[in-house]
């Protein structure tokens, strides 16, 4: 398995903390507002003498509610169509390795989230890509673009919306086209919607299972990490309806026995999170999303598309190589005693050379926070020795 | 990946149970003992605002406990040489994973724990199998049929001490033998030894890692959940000084970004659970072990060889088919309202007709449960229409 160009840079990250650096993370999903009070209440009110065995394919009480949960997005799926899983990257490699047999093919938009690319090796697959572009705001490729990577090895589709690196939303007609090839082709639809709380434009959130006519193709990925600020916990979901599948799935969920129960314990309370703690999180997101990318694309040679969900933007940055850039700045780079650490978009790409100049960021940071960041950023811009001339 | 004979039994016995008839449960190794005191204390003491990613190898704070309490068994590893997994599941999964290409063959003796054929074809490897015998007390069969099962292919050997389903625990002599094969063969030695608390007879616990000359090439499978009846958190541990293999295990860590935060937390408290907790649940199978084989070598027909360690055993029924009887069990016979649900052992053997009169039961149920189980079990022999003669 590759390693990505991130984790190489972890260890730049603890040296320069080690030197007593402040290090900014817009590189890592990890945000830093609260769990709800109602996952810790439901901790501290645990009263069980055994922490046992769940059952493999989750308790069914969370299954339950989360069958409630999709219902209010207008996702109509049953409680048998739930299978919990450990974390959405559970959900991810088992949905795989159940799908797919060494040798075949699934295609994904890039830029795409890099640890598809790890789960589908573990499966002994092949992701096949199909290049957005930051200058169309990496709306999705032409749908003949797909149509020529087809062949007989190829199983499904993999799409992330809102999209986890580019904060893109599909639109309802982009998701009519997947849905036709899906149809045409009679693939599987993976679509990760793990970031469905988090529309900002007012454009509607379609889920794949709004898709009439593909409702056996659909394998929803879900997660509740990211809504409910609890990505420790690792619940995540596969939602199918496809029963042979379905078989499949818990053959792996069998074999690793029963995701976690305290965690399930944690994201069933969440559940009942109420409407005041979804905004504060929701607004929260609105106003930083509109800070960073103001101050992005303030910054001369910088550019950032206006992300309509999730909480990330993919950026193009005035600079030679991203990967060499996010290196400098975390080994040679402070301003003010701070220095940011970014994620390189090589990571998110297979096709080389892809994204050569452009950096994932996470807004999962407070805007003080972000402030400081984008002034620190200004400024390795300006010190850069492979700055281009778009740098000024 | 096939279905083992124990699942198809679940649905029969979830039948019986609606049907009113009580099941003993001697399938599955859930203990009914409590999680000690200290691990629901920590629960309740988490005094964090987000639940967050913890680290892709685990915290620190955890696999520093993971080495002190290792050192007690002079096992010799640094915190470095642990990594935390979700289970012990995930570190067989990992494990394989990162030792093994497609094509790869390790050799286990069987009968051996189910999962890891499901585990080593998720890998893409194959495993083989050395027979042991219940007419030997399912000792470690002579290394020379290892010898002959080598090939190219062949990364490592798989034991499990004690072990699961046998209840061996294997002698220094023959851990000597697998030391020297391994050795020889420049092989992967994958321990799994989570059972290392439960050894009954006086006879020393010898960890692979307690064999000089092959510390490389060492992979230890660990979990916390049998020996503080926490099998619900999902914490486990993979062990090796092999950088290399855990350079490779660490790229699947990261992949699913990290093991559950709130089980590392009861995991790390667990390990201060004090020596009368952990002789009160190992005077516990030490009872119920007397209790439930002498019971069995009673039933005419029946033999269990005494489990030196675990709390499983595998006996011999004197009936035609044992996936037949256990099915037979749950969905035609009841004595006074109840009937047992035992593992056919033939879900723990690959060669074909291996185990066939064999089951493997769990000795987690108190002495009443299972002086009701033998009952059950004895009436069962006596009804069944496949009984052999020697039922007598």
């Amino acid at each position: 398995m590759p390693a990505s160009p991130i984790r190489k840079l972890v260890p730049l990250a603890n040296k320069a903390k080690q030197r007593g650096v402040k290090v900014y993370h817009l590189n890592i999903g990890q945000p830093d507002l609260p769990t709800p009070k109602e996952a810790f209440d439901a901790l501290r009110n645990i009263d069980r003498t055994v922490l046992e065995y769940s059952p493999s394919e989750g308790l069914l009480s969370l299954r339950e509610k989360l069958a409630d949960y999709y219902h209010r997005f207008d996702i109509n799926v049953d409680v048998d169509d739930i299978i919990v899983t450990t974390g959405g990257s559970e959900a991810v490699l088992f949905a795989f390795m159940a799908c797919l047999d060494p040798g075949d093919e699934i295609i994904v938009p890039e830029p795409a989230y890099a640890n598809y690319m790890a789960f589908a090796i573990s499966a002994g697959a092949k992701i096949v890509t199909v290049p957005s572009s930051i200058d169309e705001g990496f709306a999705l490729p032409p749908v003949e673009k797909f149509e020529e990577l087809i062949t007989p090895r190829t199983k499904g589709i993999l799409i992330c919306n809102p999209n986890n690196p580019t904060g893109y939303l599909y639109t309802r007609r982009e998701m009519e086209q997947i849905r036709d090839l899906v149809k045409r082709h009679d693939l599987f639809l993976f679509s990760d919607e793990v970031y469905r709380e988090f529309c900002y434009t007012g454009a509607p959130y379609i889920s794949a299972f709004h898709l009439p006519g593909i409702e056996e193709n659909v394998v929803l990925i879900d997660s509740v990490s990211k809504r409910y600020n609890e990505c420790g916990i690792r619940i995540g979901a596969i939602i199918t309806k496809h029963k042979e599948l379905k078989a499949n799935v818990m053959k792996f969920c069998q074999a690793r026995l029963s995701p976690p129960l305290i965690g399930q314990i944690i994201a069933e309370a969440s559940i009942d999170a109420p409407k005041e703690y979804m905004l504060m999180t929701y607004n929260e997101y609105v106003e930083r999303r509109k800070f960073l990318i103001d101050g992005l694309n303030r910054i001369p040679g910088c550019y950032s598309p206006i992300p309509m969900g999730a909480f990330y933007t993919v950026v193009s940055l005035p600079v030679d190589d991203a990967d060499r850039f996010c290196e400098w700045c975390l080994s040679e780079f402070e301003h003010e005693g701070a220095t940011v650490f970014m994620a390189p978009a090589s990571g998110f790409y297979t096709t080389p050379g892809m994204g050569r100049n452009e950096v994932r960021m996470a807004y999962v940071l407070n805007k003080e926070d972000l402030a400081a960041a984008l002034r620190v950023l200004a400024a390795a811009l300006k010190a850069y020795p492979g700055k281009t001339a778009a740098a000024g």
